[in-house]
């Protein structure tokens, strides 16, 4: 009998986000599969770190690219569907074999996941299964102590790398919003804040949840630079007896 | 010293789903709070069941209306102030007694959570702390095996109480989008899909993680009633390289 594929969430970066079940699966899992840089130990491995067993086969899926090709780029898409398709054949190795595989995400898997990439592509063959998680976001809110959405609210959820008078537009119909992948887009994205009128109203935020978080008012983040793990927190003002 | 209040989200419903620290927050604390309808338990308490400790002090929070009175009318949103008020005032006082208080919230407890209208009233006064938990929306999605978000997608979340009209506007520029809080606002919603040519992408989920899930195409769906915990999932269809 194959084994069963179980995306697991771990949450926005502190160890104790993890779920009990994510925690079992994790514990119970014979191969264990997470993305990182080529050469690096990768996020997710260092969130799940005290939860990982000795015993258990660890799967590092090392990304041919980041940041190096634009990622409209056609070759981007080339080289990336590649290492999709091998890192997917890398894991239907072990499920044909009958073991169970769990592939760690951050966050939910669900949400802007790469798992998702290796879920379409073998759900056909294996019975999946997903422990969702915390999101980034969640955890970026309860850090910040930011209520994000209240009564009749609608919460946007915007990436980053959307054309400029795109999320400007968003931005001034959303009554809160969360603005993530920021990176590179960081000056177009806090330049939109501004033009909308928000951008006394935003939180920045970075490794929410891990060692080094930090939350500033978006008004005061200046330095344009932005690592992987932040975002921007609209909070709503919605209903409140 | 005063207490601390501490807002721990719990997670869509399966018990498995409180994180680690949930967990341990609500083991450590002298006080568990939680919302519930006056004279039942309260799906709160229900949730987080195995993990409370028999020597805790409980404390219920009783809700004097729900949907008897429609939540726009002036008697509604006086009514609730005044239990809010009320049931901080209860809360304030195990804190100001030196007892760290858990306030239970289903999901996450600054998405559409109660827990915000007591975190509001008791902030100024008493240290404050957020456990974040994994979404309604979240569990649903992995229940759903639905992949929510992709590449470049824009999220809408919306609470099926906007009217008529601002849902088909609002889900007809959404790539992905969940609608919250159905009820009795099941059947506009549901035409709103229809009438932004989009029921035949969502999905409709009840009870999610929970015992007696359904999920089915909201195409599927027609009798019109919506229980408390039931949302719809538009997935979105992103980049997928
Ligand atoms: C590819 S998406 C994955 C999102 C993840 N699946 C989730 O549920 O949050 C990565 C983006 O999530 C956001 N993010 C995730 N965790 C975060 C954290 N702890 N602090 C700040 N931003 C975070 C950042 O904007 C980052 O660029
Ligand atoms: C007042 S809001 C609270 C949301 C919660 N704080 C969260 O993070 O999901 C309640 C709404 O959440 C949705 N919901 C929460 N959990 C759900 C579940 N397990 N299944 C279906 N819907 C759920 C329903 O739409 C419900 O009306």
């Amino acid at each position: 009998m194959a084994g069963r594929l179980i995306g697991v969430g771990l949450g926005p970066g502190d160890p104790e986000l993890l779920t009990v079940k994510a925690v079992r699966v994790i514990a119970e899992c014979p191969v264990i599969a997470y993305f990182s840089k080529t050469g690096r130990r990768g996020n997710a491995r260092t969130i799940a770190d005290r939860w990982i067993p000795a015993t258990a086969e660890e799967l590092p899926l090392g990304y041919p690219v980041t940041t190096e090709i634009p990622f409209d780029h056609p070759d981007y898409t080339a080289i990336l569907a590649a290492f999709y398709e091998e890192a997917a054949e890398r894991l239907a190795g072990r499920l044909r074999r009958g073991l169970d595989v769990a592939l760690l995400a951050e966050g939910d898997p669900l949400f802007y996941g790469s798992f998702m990439h290796l879920f379409e592509r073998l759900k056909a063959e294996f019975e999946t299964c997903i422990v969702p998680g915390v999101t980034g976001m969640a955890g970026c809110a309860a850090s910040a102590s930011a209520p994000m959405t209240w009564g009749d609210d609608v919460l946007t959820v915007l990436p980053g790398t959307l054309p400029f008078e795109a999320l400007v537009q968003r931005l001034k119909t959303s009554d809160s919003a969360v603005v993530m992948k920021l990176g590179q887009n960081f000056d177009k994205v806090r330049e939109a804040f501004a033009e909308a009128g928000l951008l006394e109203r935003a939180l920045y935020v970075e490794r929410g949840t891990m060692p080094n978080e930090k939350i500033l008012p978006l008004a005061d983040k200046t330095d344009g630079d932005a690592p992987y793990f932040s975002l921007i927190l609209l909070p709503g003002r919605g209903r409140r007896p």
